[in-house]
C-alpha cells in the first residue's frame, strides 16, 4: 500500500469518531433527507492514481462546487471578457448576500458566491436554451472527469426551484440593473440543475486533475484550459472558494478549494493532486465541518500547502 | 550572470518606461515629497544570494509592509489568542474603512487593514511604554534582516500623527468597543511609527526570508517562527495583503504578499525566495502601479505562482 | 371667489412656467409614455368645498399614493399587529433599497417603501384569491372617495409586472426570511394593481378627506377610521412618506404627504384641508418637481403646516 | 387649578408607579451616579403660565437636547449655508452610528444625530477660541429661557471628554474628509461643554418656548429666530429627534421633539406649548422611558398632536 494510501486512511481513521458532527443544510428540502452519518475521501494524484477512504464512491449533490466548472465553461465561451460582468475580489459577506449588489449597482464581487454563479449561467445561456445550456454543462463536467454516468438529481434541481426565494431575488435584482441577459427562470432553470449534478468523491477527483495539472488532465490525456487560466481559476477558488469563511480556509487548509452546501470539497494541490472530501454536516459558516477537519489534516500530513512544507 | 539575474534585469528594463507612473500618496505629506520617477527590484533566494536591479538599495517609507512584522511580533508575544482581537477573513472593503468595525463590535476582520494592525500595535504595547514597544519593533525587524541599520524616519511618524485622522478615527472607534488596552494616543504612537520603517528593496528582501524558508532565516541561520506559522502568515497575506485589490493581486501574481501605500510590495515565494520591489506611483487600489507589474512579470517568467506553474 | 381659491390659482401661475420641467419616470415602460406638460392642484376643505387649478379632472397613475390606502385598508383587517410585520421608522435609504431587508431580516421599516407595502399587500390577500384582494382595495379606494369610476390602469398594471424586477426581488427576498405568506407572484400582482390605480387630483384630494378631518369623510359623512388611527396614518406620511427625501419635504412643506412615481403627492392638512398635486416630472428624488413646489407655496400662503404658521 | 394643570398632575399621577424604570446611562460615568427615581413635568403655554408637577425644578444634564439650541444659534450665524455642511434627513441609523459618514464621505445626515451636531459645533467655532464657543452657547441658552443662573456641569464635561471615544472617532473620522475647519479637540471641547448644561423641566420648557411660538419668545418678548425657522427647527425635531426611534416617538406622541441620554425631553405643540418631561431611566432606544410615556399620555389628552386632534 502506498503512502498517501495511508496517510488517507489515517485522517479517515482520526476524524471516523466525528461523522454526523455539524448540521445539515436544511434550507433545500431534498438535501434535507440526506443521511449525515456519511465521510468519503478521494485523492487523485497526476499519475492518474487514485486513494481513497470511507464513502468516496456514493454520490452527493455538489451543489456550489459545480460553479468552479461553469466558470471555467464560460470562461472558455467568453474569454477574459467574463470579469466586465463578475469581479475576482471576496466578498467580505455570505454567499446568500445581497447587500453588496446594491451597492456595486448589481455586479457581483466573485464568480463563486451567489450572484456571481447566477452572472456566469447567464453567460453560459448565451445562444442557447436553457436545457441546451444545461446539456452543455453536463457534457464538460463528464468531458473533465471522463464519466458519462454522472447526472443530474433531478428531484434536488426541482426541490430548490421551488424554494430557492433567495437565488430567485438575487437573480431579479441584478436583472433590474440590467445584469442579466435572459429571463431570471432561463437563468435560475440553469443555475438550480448545475447545482444538483450529483457526484461521488472519486470523480469529483478526477474531475478537478486538469485544476492540478497546469490546465491538463493527465489521466485522460486531454487539455481543458491553458496553464495560466488553471492557476487563475485556482486563485479565485482559494480567494472566495469559502465564502466569509474563506481566510480561514487558507489559513487551516492551505489549498484552493471550493465547498458545497451538500458537504462536499473540492481542494486542488497545483502539481501534485486533486481532493475531493464529503460529509454531509455543516459547520456554522456552511461548509463540511469533517470535510474540512480532513483537508487540513491531509494538507498537514503531505506538506502540500501551497503556503509552504 | 545567473539565469534569475538576467530574469530581473528583463522585468526592470520592460518596466522602465512606465516607471513615474501612478500617483504618488499624497494624504501622508512627508510622503507626497517623495521623487515618483524610482524603481528597485530585489530577490532573495534561500541560498542567500541576490538578484537586484534599479534603485533596490535606496529606502523608502515601508508603511503597511511593515504590518507583516508586527503581526509575527505579536504572534509571538501572544500566540494564538492574537485571533481572539482580531479576524482572518478579507474585508471587502478599503485599508481604512470603518464600516465593518461598527457592524461587527469594533473587532478588525484581519491585522493587515488599518484596524487591524492598530489592534496588534495595542497587543505589542503589552506591559511597555510606547517607546519600548517601538524599540522591541525596530529589533525585531534588524534581527529579521540582519541589519542593524534599519530605522525609523521620524520625519514620516510625525507628518502621519499629524494628519492620521482617520486612524485616530479607528483607533477610537475600537476604543469604544472596548477593544484597546491602552490609550488611542500610544496606540498609534507604535502604529504610525513602525509605518515609517525605512528600508531598501534589499533590506526587505532580506527580512522576508523567513517567511520563503518555513520559518527560518537561512542567511542568518536563525529560526524566526513555526513551519506552521509561517505558512499562516503567507496565507494571511495573500488573502488580505492588498486590502479589496487582494483578488487581482492573487489573480495576477498568484504570491502571497504586502503593500504599502509608500510603494513597496514585499512578496514571498514559499520554498524559493523572498522579493521585493518598490516604485512610489500606485494604482487606483493604493497598492505600486509599477510594482506590481514587475511582480505578475516576475511570477510569470519564473513560475514561482503558488497556483501552479 | 374665495380667498383659497384665489391662493391655488395663485400657486398654479406662479409655478406654470415650470411645467414640463423634471424627469418622467421611465423605469415603467406605460409611464414614460406620460405628457410631462401637465399640472393639476385640488384642495378639499373639510366642509366639502373643493378648490382646483389645471389639470385637476384628468387621472393618472397613482403608484405608491395608493399605499396610504393599503395601509389604511390592511390596518382595518389586522389592526395593531400589522406592526409585528412592518416598523414604523424611516429607513434612511431609497424607496427600493434592499440592504436595509437583510440587515433586518426580511422586516421593512415602514410601510411606504416598496418592501413594506409588499408586505402590506400581503396581509390584505389573506384569505383571498389575488382577484379579490384587489378587488376590495378598489372597493375600499372608492368608498373612502366616493367615486364608484375609479379604475385601474391594466395597462399600467402589466408594464409593471413585466419590468418590475426590483420588486420582484425584494418579493423573493422577504419570502426567504419567511416574512410573506402568499406566493410572491400573488403578492406583486396585488400591489402592481393598486399601484396602478388611476385618479383625478380631484378624487384623490376627496379620497384623503378621511385623515384631514380626524378619521371621518366630511363629505360622505362615514367614518373611515378611529380618530387615534388618523393621526397615526398622518404621522406615517410625514416621517416616511418621500422616501429618503421625506426630511426635506418636512422641512420645506410641513405636512404630511405621499409621493408616486407617476407625479401625483397627496398631502394632508390635518383639522384644514386635503391636497392633491400631480405633475409627471420628478426631482432627482423621484418626487414631482412642479408638485413638492406648489405644496411648498400652498402650505406658506396658507399657514398650513403643522410645524407654525 | 386650572384644567392643564390637572392633567398635567394626573400624567404624573399615572405614571408615578412606574418611576425608576428604564436604565440610565452609564456610557458616561457621571451620569451612572444619577438616581434613576426621579421624573419632572413642565408646561408652558404661550401665555407665559407653567404648569409643572414632580421634580420639575431640579437640574439634569440636558446632553443632546442642547443640540437643538446649537442647530438655533448655528443657523443665526451661518443662515441656510449651514445645510452644505449637515442634511436634512432622518439617519436610519443610531445616533452615534459612522456608518453612513464613511458612506456619504463625513457628510451626516442631520444636526441632531452626534456627528451632524459635531459638525454644528464645528461652525459655532468659526472666529472664536473654544472658550468663547462655549460662552457664546451658554449666553444664548440663557437668553432664550431668560434666566441667567444656567451653567455647564463641569463634572460631566470632564467625564465625557475622558470616555467619549465614540465622538472621537467620528470627530476624526469627518475631520478626515475635510469636514471640520478646527482641530478635532476644540470641535470636541465645544460639543461635550454644552451636551453638559444642566438644567430643570422649567427652564428647558421655557426656552424651548420660541419654537412653540413662531420664533419669538412671549415671556420675554423678545424674538429668537423668524417663524419660518421655527416652523423648520420644529420639522427637523420630529424627523431626527430621536434617533432611529423619531418614527415611533412621531407615532405615539406626534409632536417635535428632542430627547437627550440624561433623560430629559423637549417638545413642542407649535401655538400651544413647549413641553419638558425628565426621567433619567431610558428605554431600548436610549430615550426616556417614563419621559416618553408621559409625552404621550400629555399629547392624547390635550389633543395636541400636530396630526390632528
Amino acid at each position: 500500500m502506498s503512502e498517501l494510501q495511508e496517510l488517507v486512511d489515517g485522517v479517515y481513521r482520526d476524524l471516523k469518531s466525528h461523522i454526523g458532527e455539524g448540521k445539515v443544510a436544511d434550507y433545500i428540502p431534498e438535501l434535507a433527507k440526506v443521511d449525515p452519518k456519511q465521510f468519503g475521501i478521494a485523492v487523485a494524484t497526476l499519475d492518474g492514481s487514485f486513494h481513497i477512504a470511507g464513502d468516496a464512491d456514493a454520490p452527493f449533490s455538489i451543489q456550489s462546487i459545480s460553479k468552479v466548472f461553469t466558470l471555467t465553461l464560460a470562461l472558455g465561451m467568453a474569454g477574459d471578457t467574463l470579469w466586465t460582468r463578475v469581479g475576482r475580489e471576496p466578498s467580505g459577506t455570505a454567499f446568500n448576500s445581497i447587500v453588496q449588489l446594491e451597492y456595486e449597482k448589481g455586479r457581483p464581487r466573485n464568480p463563486f458566491i451567489n450572484a456571481g454563479a447566477i452572472a456566469v449561467a447567464d453567460m453560459i445561456l448565451a445562444g442557447h436554451q436553457p436545457r441546451e445550456a444545461i446539456g452543455e454543462i453536463v457534457h464538460f463536467v463528464r468531458f473533465v472527469s471522463g464519466d458519462d454516468s454522472i447526472a443530474i438529481d433531478h428531484e434536488v434541481a426541482k426541490s430548490e426551484t421551488g424554494t430557492g426565494y433567495r437565488n430567485f431575488a438575487l437573480a431579479n435584482f441584478m436583472r433590474s440593473f440590467g445584469r442579466l441577459n435572459h429571463p431570471v427562470e432561463h437563468v435560475l432553470g440553469v443555475y438550480f440543475h448545475h447545482c444538483a449534478l450529483a457526484m461521488s468523491c472519486r470523480q469529483l477527483a478526477r474531475a478537478g486533475l486538469y485544476l492540478a495539472a497546469g490546465g491538463r488532465n493527465p489521466v485522460l490525456d486531454s487539455r481543458v484550459v491553458s496553464r495560466e487560466r488553471a492557476r487563475r481559476i485556482n486563485a479565485l477558488m482559494l480567494m472566495c472558494g469559502h465564502y466569509d469563511a474563506s481566510g480561514d480556509f487558507a489559513y487551516r487548509v492551505g489549498l484552493p478549494g471550493k465547498s458545497g452546501v451538500g458537504g462536499g470539497i473540492l481542494a486542488v494541490a497545483p502539481g501534485k493532486a486533486s481532493i475531493a472530501v464529503w460529509s454531509p454536516g455543516l459547520n456554522e459558516y456552511g461548509n463540511s465541518l469533517v470535510g474540512t477537519a480532513a483537508l487540513e489534516l491531509l494538507a498537514q500530513r503531505t506538506g502540500w500547502s501551497v503556503f509552504g512544507t
